[in-house]
């Protein structure tokens, strides 16, 4: 079954809206083995929405449209389906009665524009919207599925997960698509494609498929199998998936959602062990990343930015004589942070990170991208140099990444 | 001019990246007078770009791809590229020059896959990208400008910026299309419509647009001016901005590229004062955004992220006592924390935070998205209390912009 959706909506055709609802139904689409083909956004516009319907015809069994279903003039969507449906409106008195106890219960005046909403069309079945007052519609035509649903996310998401995946799963679906994200730090995107050829041909010749997402810091491998034999199909997967764990272990910290902050929070927490920081050139993202998990006060005790040198020396007792003689940015004194903040937070595992994010403050011994990033546990301490860009927004995540990746391996170890 | 763009990799079909990269240029071509059409999204197909280029080009004057030009198997637009416009790979030693020092100042190896990347189309443009790899390209059939870009939007906003945009502006585009965006901090959409709504009336009765940008904590005016009398148009804006700060001065912080902790860092900078944080809910997100400004190490000094109570106490003096009688989360805390980080900084402000960010650990009297803002300076100290929502990443941002805008109105005191 292929599928495509078609968003409506001047907003998002000028950037004032990210598109948000395509990639949502096209993650509940491709988890019940739906191939999305294709997400067109169009404007409001009546000539445009039929031009779009009828092309997905020639290439899709079920199209699902989002926007357009609100009481305004600018939402044209229904009276466009009813002109491409050959459609009448009819008051349905069960959405009728719903709109007028939602108005009632807000104190609210009914509307003349949202008693219109409704009246629906004659040849559809009406999805229930339990969160506002713009119903969903499911009309079929030549074996293809359309179903309108409103913009709203919130709505849209409950008409979707109430309605149409039980509808979907009872009537409609035969063969299942699997997927599998595998979530790797510190390695670029050809160095592991280098890496890991042999395995990719492999999988490629045993009917899987590979892509490679990169992101700063972070490259996603995502293998996606067809077919109908599930368990079979689930267990290749995961053949593929061991070996690729054999082939670089220490790169690979998670699978599908995982979270690089979540992964070692779980680790911290496991090992019922307390982390501190001290942040030089991270500025605090080090501390916000680890903080961004709900629950992280069980195990995250505090952090010091130490931007100045004094800050460092203060807070951090790092010997001052060590900064002048190494600079800021060096071996010696991002061990001394570490170890500073280690004893000043009295937390069993500790990272500091000091270099140089950019774009300007590089000397020719430490351009620009030099970081250095040290993990101190047990009153030892060990560091490791990078090498980044000049871009300081990047520096900056790169450097947390591997410092979180750092420490990932040393509570394994 | 009509444009319409082609964002290319089953990642965005399947829900897993969300399509910023077409919002963003939305925005970028409505910015200069370009009506954007239609985005597509499409797989890695050769058959289903073929199938969009063709159909594109019965609609649009300007075309606009992104994605698939990494070096892995699966990038398969550039092939594609070569197929549509009959071109020929030839190796452009300029690229070649670039990704090969790109290589070197990495200390890395150069692949063969990277190398390919020097290949380019004989009959198109190469758009320079000063961040990458993968060249832009810029080809043109039948007076339909095609633009193909990388995907990682820290390259694809560089190329469009660097390159497109000024050379779309030299020779494509006629009338002038004048932006300005006002940048608000401190009030929702609907009650800034509210309070500026005769000057709102007034401002499209003169002929000019005005769009709501509404994001977590910060809503964006944006005024649009259309026409061929520059000078006339920039004035007429410019009176629209000035009796807008008359109406709402406080919470305007900023215009155009404006942020808010760049503009706090110049009103900073100008008065030579110094910065410090105690930071808790905001758990170092504070400092991150005020480091992310280059040279901010002129008037940042350090910030404490005390995620302990203990830490609130060691290290920012906040009396024990006051945390077991009022709660970390109140006015007495907060306004300790950032008399304490004032005292230990040594430093001319601080701020300090502390609040339920949620979505856990709310009580009655507190409930989630209750949090407090300090700000200390010449040892005395200002407070005021958020009633914020249930999402603890908005929680966490909206606090942020809150805390700046604070401080901001402090420096303007």
């Amino acid at each position: 079954m292929k599928a495509e959706l078609i968003t409506i909506g001047d907003e998002l055709l000028i950037g004032q809206t990210v598109d948000t609802n395509a990639s949502w139904i096209g993650e509940q689409l491709n988890q019940l083995g739906i191939d999305v083909n294709q997400i067109s956004s169009i404007r409001d516009d009546r000539q445009h929405i039929l031009d779009s319907l009828k092309l997905s015809i020639t290439r899709s069994q079920l199209v699902i449209l989002t926007g357009g279903l609100g009481p305004t003039n600018d939402d044209i969507t229904k009276k466009t389906l009813c002109e491409y449906f050959n459609s009448n409106l009819i008051l349905n008195e069960a959405v009728l009665e719903k709109i007028t106890a939602y108005f009632q219960s807000r104190n609210l005046e009914l509307l003349q524009v949202n008693n219109d909403q409704a009246m629906l069309p004659n040849n559809c079945t009406v999805l229930e919207n339990s969160r506002g007052t713009a119903s969903g519609m499911w009309f079929e035509k030549n074996e293809v599925v359309f179903i309108s649903l409103p913009g709203v996310p919130y709505e849209m998401k409950g008409i979707f997960s109430d309605v149409i995946i039980p509808k979907l799963k009872g009537e409609y679906l035969a063969s299942n698509v699997l997927n599998k994200t595998i979530k790797t730090q510190g390695i670029g995107e050809s160095f592991l494609a280098e890496l890991i050829k042999d395995w990719e041909q492999e999988l490629i010749e045993d009917g899987l498929k590979l892509a490679y997402l990169p992101s700063p810091g972070i490259v996603k491998l995502r293998i996606t199998a067809i077919g109908n034999r599930e368990n079979e199909l689930r267990n290749l997967i995961e053949k593929y998936v061991q070996k690729l764990v054999g082939l670089i272990p220490n790169y690979i910290y998670g699978y599908d959602k995982d979270k690089l902050e979540q992964v070692v929070g779980e680790l911290l927490a496991k090992k019922n062990a307390s982390l501190s920081l001290a942040e030089s050139c991270t500025g605090g993202n080090l501390a916000h990343m680890i903080t961004s998990v709900s629950g992280s006060s069980s195990y995250f005790i505090g952090s010091v930015v130490a931007y100045s040198n004094t800050i460092k020396a203060d807070l951090l007792n790092v010997n001052s004589e060590l900064i002048h003689q190494y600079g800021a940015v060096s071996k010696q004194v991002v061990e001394q942070m570490a170890l500073g903040a280690n004893f000043r937070f009295g937390t069993d595992y500790s990272i500091a990170t000091s270099g140089v994010a950019g774009p300007n403050g590089g000397t020719e011994d430490k351009p620009v991208g030099t970081v250095w990033i040290a993990i101190a546990a047990d009153e030892k301490v060990y560091s490791k140099r990078l090498t980044l860009g000049d871009n300081r927004e990047r520096n900056i995540l790169i450097s947390s990444l591997s410092a979180l990746n750092l420490l990932r391996l040393k509570l394994l170890e």
